[in-house]
């Protein structure tokens, strides 16, 4: 077993993963750039080294990190998501310096990460893909002809792009022409490379995902699959586990679907496999993810599995510990995406200190946060500040225990999407689990809350005002 | 369904009641003394209203909650646990006042909490009961010829008494004769009753319970054991669901025994079979306590069932939502109850403001609690301040989680037993799963840890007083 990890990453997943090495008994080292000096995970960590007085270079510097986990004396380095999680180089980098990256290999990384790439390793699998180019376009006019013979509307991808980035729908040749040096200046930018490709653009899809885990024996499984239809500008929001929307024989086809497309490629440790579901209850490969996901924390609900755990153990060269029939779901997981952010102003980020915080409690419910009272979030990094992650064994029971447990929370000092969210789950779409990635811009009146404190928040604040007061 | 319920309690068990009605849509009514105005309870209701300057007579007033009830347009009372929850007046005092009391009839409440009555009841249900007095004791002589025939050590029990009160254990004829009178003298004081009877003494059983839901329309099934062995004079500190003391024969057959058991005295509601399970493995009734249980949250968790919302749903008439076979248990659950004393200073009461707060997080953690920072702990009432219940897929992860989670909480201000359970975390009769009701006295050593710091604690507390130092 691993002794020593680094954790390449910050605020709630640092959080997570130091927490699996303390139950595992690894020891855990937290980086932290200036900016991130009093934030949750520098202190949970059993070590922590400052990298730097820039918020953003201290994170992806492969060789600094690198060379703080061999001088630290680790045995291994999980990357988290997001940061250097998905770059190759440092998978290679940790290898080469005799440091085991939690994660598959580099060579996968890489495959996975080129989506041309990764769309042939699919299709030669047997894995259904939507129409589109095999290979990078060479020209706008073979962009062109293509988009004619597929049919418009079609999508226009950077090939290193993700995280909805490097992405243009085209409805007609006009925009498909407009859009195609812009995407390539892009892609330049953002992601260093000029390939572009074009697919089928599926209209309103349901983002349906699925958890793999794949060990260095040979065994891989699927922890079923995540809906993350509710999404903002490809921004997911909510995610649910399994996904409303299927029945059970969906369930196992695009189950036993992941399993197959991760084996094809030689897959190891914590992997989604993400498709895009039509209309026609037809399901596409969109692309795969080699690392743990936000929304990782549903599926563990779910399945009991704890994911991170799993990964260090596959890492370590452990097998699996449990055989696909083992897996034993049970109700539903809805994770909110708590994001310092105001719906009503265009999501504009909303950073600031948190002046109070209560985490919710009670039945079926998880908070994954690296905030506390007192904590002002940096205005550098990804907007999210906490995970509220609600469970019961039936759909309806999840809906009204994340009502509750939103309720329940308590954050003060900035705005929050937990207001938008309440709004998302009256809705009668969603409630009856009829829903897509549409479903926000389509129904851009949920923003249209009133911004007057809940009673109970209203009661909240001042019993605490006069506590603190009478010294109560 | 109920639309709106009074709570006759407080604490987290009053919490956890709210949010149980938050989550099914029925309004609740908060009641709190004068020492209780700043509590979470309080906060969380719908509606709140004072019963009375005096700490406990209020919680205690049946007219005077019966009335209030009526008066705010109530059609239920949830008595919780502790005060009038086990009170066969209060559930009469209810239903004569046309509201629905959502426990057992008060018949089944009177029967099962007189110990002589209960046990004639399963000894006519053939439930094993320990040998003993077939009624109460009408003399001396009659215990001291009733304890010759059976062998001491016995216990001699107040009929009345129950919270771990009006017992005491006696090893021969002159303990058993100096005790009788106390034993009398107690139980009069306490349970307004001199009945007295006795058993045999099992010495240092292990604690099984099973929790049992029954409806109104003849469906009892039970949701399997909790290991309540770890205590301390009587009072769970920490309990387990389900029991890695048992195997699956023995599950079952205890499983099925209690629902026999419930069934025979016409049970309906949640109500908890308690049994004591000698060293040559067999099984003997000890009570049935007619009313929520505050360990009820391991069951919830291992099952997936919310105990409440079908307490609440029973009352109201509707069947019971699953079948026994529907029931899926997974993993195992521990609680710890997080009590205000020092268990270095004799277990003595630490009550005392909150000066800083954070709950624990993360995967397979739940929290019950009333406090928050900044509240103060009146010293009124229990000492339960905390309910901290981890769940994991096998005993050995739920240990490793316990321990991380109970690290993870942060509770200033206030001593607390939560040094003391990572002391008996780390015992390997505890992990080994070999451990019955004498392991706390036997292991008085326990309590022989350091107070210094942790290192986490250390920079937590120091990060968050520079933190309010520096405006950050």
């Amino acid at each position: 077993m691993l002794r020593k990890i680094l954790i390449a990453n910050r605020g709630e997943i640092a959080v997570r993963i130091i927490r699996a090495c303390a139950e595992m008994g690894i020891r855990s080292v937290a980086i932290y750039s200036e900016a991130d000096r009093f934030a949750l995970h520098v202190k949970k960590a059993d070590e922590s080294y400052c990298i730097g007085s820039e918020p953003m270079s201290g994170y992806l510097n492969i060789y600094a990190l690198v060379n703080l986990a061999a001088a630290t004396g680790c045995d291994a380095i999980h990357p988290g998501y997001g940061f250097l999680s998905e770059n190759a180089l440092f998978a290679k980098a940790c290898k080469e310096r005799g440091l085991i990256f939690i994660g598959p290999d580099a060579e996968v990384i890489h495959r996975m990460g080129d989506k041309t790439e990764a769309r042939k390793a699919m299709v030669a699998a047997g894995i259904p893909v939507t129409p589109g180019s095999s290979g990078n376009l060479e020209s706008v006019e073979e962009a062109l002809e293509m988009a004619e013979s597929i049919g418009y509307p079609i999508m226009l991808k950077a090939t290193s792009g993700g995280g909805g980035r490097g992405i243009r729908r085209c409805d007609n040749a006009e925009e498909l022409q407009r859009n195609y040096s812009r995407v390539i200046s892009e892609a330049t930018k953002a992601f260093g490379s000029a390939d572009v490709f074009l697919e089928k653009c599926i209209v309103n899809p349901k983002h349906i995902e699925v958890q793999v885990l794949a060990d260095h024996h040979g065994n891989a499984i699927h922890l079923y699959e995540r809906d993350c239809s509710i999404q903002r500008r490809n921004q997911k929001l909510i995610e649910i586990a399994p996904s409303p929307q299927l029945d059970e024989a969906q369930r196992q086809y695009i189950g036993g679907l992941a399993v197959i497309a991760a084996k094809s490629v030689g897959y190891t440790n914590a992997g989604t496999v993400e498709f895009l579901l039509d209309d026609n209850d037809r399901f596409y490969f969109m692309e795969m993810n080699t690392r743990v996901q936000v929304e990782h924390t549903i599926t563990e609900t779910v399945t009991g599995v704890d994911i991170v755990e799993e990964q260090i153990r596959i890492a370590a060269g452990l097998p699996l510990r449990f055989k696909q029939h083992e897996i034993v779901r049970r109700g539903y997981a809805i994770q909110f995406r708590v994001n310092a952010e105001d719906p009503k102003n265009s999501f504009l980020p909303s950073f600031g200190k948190i002046t109070r915080y209560y985490a919710p409690g009670g039945p079926g419910v998880r908070t994954d946060t690296a905030i506390y009272t007192g904590y002002e979030i940096p205005p550098y990094y990804d907007s999210m500040v906490a995970k509220v992650i609600v469970n019961a064994l039936t759909w309806e029971d999840a809906i009204q225990r994340g009502e509750r447990a939103l309720k329940d929370m308590g954050l003060f000092g900035i705005k929050t999407t937990i207001p938008y969210y309440l709004q998302i789950l009256k809705h009668p779409e969603f409630r009856t689990a009829c829903f897509n990635t549409g479903f926000v811009e389509q129904h851009g009146e949920l923003v249209n809350y009133s911004n007057k404190p809940r009673p109970e928040v209203l009661a909240s604040v001042i019993a605490a005002a006069m506590a603190s007061h009478t010294g109560l």
